[in-house]
């Protein structure tokens, strides 16, 4: 169904996007105080920690135990903290952007993996959103912080949708599978760019003015 | 062994249950400034994360990817948060008799699942109590929180004392399967019920008087 | 490949190292007001945490469901605790060495269990230092600190280290493999002790002067 050209794209992308999830756990990582192997490990961690538990959930051999190319990439991406750390700030942008296609990759990939596993649409769903979000929880565990996607942006949203549309084409329509997986990309880094330009946010639950709260 | 009129019954009771830890999820989710998707997540966490982690030790599937049903009453429960949380804390009461309920359903199911896979009795006990507490435990990491089941609350006990009784009964008499399981829910529920009552807690470690600690 | 007499000194060290690694989290979890199902806990997974992880990337039932020996040696240890929890600090040079011999099998252990499964050799160096170190991350999870792995000592290293030395030498040797074994476990506890003796640690990655990361 993927023939080898699209592979070889696919494996840019998915460079690209494990490049800047592992610089975002680095750089969390590097804020803390954190020794150069505990950088790493956490910006490993937000790389590969979502597609980990996906496929630990799916009970398969996580994706990256048959490739070492996701400890390179993220010893690049600590090699590149370490050279360009003064610079970092100038490239928010860029980082951004790589950061989204990241997601938008990660989500897709979650998403069709379940299907082609056979599960139910709204597992699909689910995976896409684990994916693309559970690395960062666990690399704000690590760091002991509430993670950031409970609280602050619409991120975890952006995978919902992006799920919800690349099952739904796959299931109505008879579209070609890389141009539903495009389509669905796109929509999580449109959703994403539109929540940060203008700050959007899912409202806060409101509290209870109660102190003790029962386990 | 479980005819139709049981499985009914075992669902209603596993919806109150999952509806219960996932409120105790958001409601402390609130607490901390989640938003709603933070609060969702977490409720469903507290809710399905103890018997996830039961399964994927089993090396099985996770329960809830079979069903829909526990992302639903997750989402109810958020609803009803959303809608009744100023008048919440007047349902306490209700709140303490419906985990307690879960809690015993689930550490019955967890301790069950384990014997019919067959494992030892003592590791029956051990995922009945990983089914009943571990979802707290996740939901406290994710709030910041040292795991409340650590500190205050004979919580696990009545897991690990209702999960003896359930693995003794079913090893030593020949007493119908939903007899077993009635008594042995029975149990955790009146454990909790008197330690709740009387405060009962556990001794707290004696401290060493001693700042830092070897690795 | 090991005999009956290997077997039983294997288990001697394995033992040394569950009980020196319930230990650590034992005192810690102490620390923290903790009680003593609490502490037990946080003394258990911090002995069999790594391993366990190991085991669900492996897609095996994790090792300590066959042999409720784990369960009784951090009762042991908890028991220890409490009886000398006033002589503890006079006993710190042993808890060292029994942390460090325990560290190295465990090291050993999960790179070997790598090894057998069909795994690339550098999965089995990463199986030997999540076998050595994950432990002790969930650890510091659980009562709340950043895992002190990621900041203060070459812990991890030392892991990484003894493996390389483990699936070089198996290989490109034709030695013994209880030579090869002693041999790596040896390297993990001379780099440790090195780097305690010679307080040496990993630099810290420099830190960008600024507030506000980008997610």
């Amino acid at each position: 169904m993927i023939d080898f050209s699209t592979i070889q794209f696919v494996d840019i992308i998915e460079f690209i996007g494990t490049f800047a999830f592992a610089i975002s756990g680095i750089r969390l990582a590097s804020a803390k105080k954190f020794d150069l192997f505990g950088a790493f490990v956490v910006g490993l961690v937000t790389a590969v920690g979502g597609a980990t538990l996906r496929d630990l959930l799916f009970g398969v051999i996580p994706f990256w135990m048959d490739n070492s190319i996701y400890l390179w990439c993220t010893l690049f991406a600590l090699v590149f903290v370490m050279i360009f750390h003064n610079y970092l700030i100038h490239l928010h942008n860029t980082f951004f952007a790589f950061d989204s296609i990241g997601l938008a990759l990660f989500v897709v990939v979650g998403a069709e993996k379940a299907l082609n596993l056979g599960f139910d649409p709204w597992v699909a769903v689910a995976m896409g959103t684990i994916t693309g979000s559970v690395g960062g929880v666990i690399r704000d565990v690590l760091i002991n912080e509430i993670p950031l996607i409970f609280r602050k942006e619409i991120y975890a949203l952006a995978c919902v949708i992006g799920g919800i549309v690349f099952v739904t084409l796959c299931k109505y329509t008879t579209l070609n599978l890389v141009i539903i997986e495009i389509t669905s990309a796109t929509v999580v880094i449109i959703v994403r760019y539109l929540a940060v330009k203008y700050q959007l946010s899912l409202p806060i639950l409101k509290g209870e003015h109660k102190k003790k709260l029962p386990h």
